[in-house]
C-alpha cells in the first residue's frame, strides 16, 4: 500500500484543477488551502519548478468526527490531492491515502473513519 | 515516537499564533496555508468547537530538495503546526513529525531531509 493513489489524466493541466475541485465537492470535500508549488519555488528560490499545485481537501463531517477522536489529527489534515505536469509534459493527480498516514496515529477508532474518507478519495480519481 | 511533539504554552491563543510565526520564520518557515478549524466548522456543520488553527508551514529550499527526490511528495505536504485551546484552556502548540510520516513513504534519500525538518521544528517549539 502506497502513501498515496495517482492517475494520468487526459484532460490538460487547468481543466485538470477544475474537474479536481468539482469531484472533490462531489464527495462532500471543500478545497480549503491551495499551494501552487511552482510559483512559490519561482518566488522563493528563483528556480524553475513544473506545474504543480496542492489542494488540501476537507470533508467537514469527518474531521469533525476524526478531531473529536484525535485531538493533534489536524498535523495531518487537510487531505491533500496533487495535480502535476509531470517531465513528459502528462497530467497527473495524486490523491493521500489517509489509511497510511493513520497508521502512524495508532488509535483504532480511527481506521472506519479514514476506510471511508479513503474510499471518497478512491471515487474522486474515478471519475477523473 | 510520535506522529506529532507538542507543547503547552503560557502565552494566550493569538500571541502563541503570532510567536508560533514568528519563530517558523527564524527557522526559514514561511506559513503558505491556514485553516481555522473552528470557524470551518462553524460554517460548514453549524457546530461549536474549541479554538483550532491548523498553519502549513513551509521552508522553501527544504520543500524543493524533497519534491525533486520524491515527485509525489507534495501529498505530505507543508508541514503543519496545530495551535489549539483544550478543554480546560489551556494552550497548545504541536508541530508535524516529518521522520513518521516519512516512514511510510520509504525513500532512503529523503530522510536526510525529514531529519533536519524536524531539528528545525522542534527548535520552534523548544522556542515557545
Amino acid at each position: 500500500m502506497k502513501y498515496y493513489n495517482s492517475k494520468i489524466v487526459s484532460t490538460n493541466y487547468e481543466e485538470t484543477l477544475l474537474k479536481v475541485v468539482e469531484e472533490l465537492k462531489k464527495e462532500g470535500f471543500g478545497v480549503l488551502t491551495e499551494i501552487d508549488v511552482k510559483a512559490t519555488l519561482k518566488i522563493k528560490l528563483e528556480v524553475d519548478f513544473r506545474r504543480y499545485k496542492i489542494l488540501g481537501a476537507c470533508n467537514p463531517p469527518f474531521a469533525y468526527k476524526a478531531l473529536q477522536l484525535e485531538e493533534n489529527l489536524g498535523v495531518l489534515l487537510p487531505c491533500n490531492v496533487i495535480v502535476q505536469e509531470k517531465e513528459n509534459r502528462e497530467i497527473q493527480v495524486s490523491v493521500v491515502n489517509p489509511l497510511i498516514s493513520m497508521q502512524a496515529v495508532n488509535n483504532e477508532a480511527l481506521v472506519e473513519v479514514a476506510t471511508e474518507v479513503s474510499l471518497k478519495l478512491s471515487n474522486v480519481l474515478s471519475k477523473l
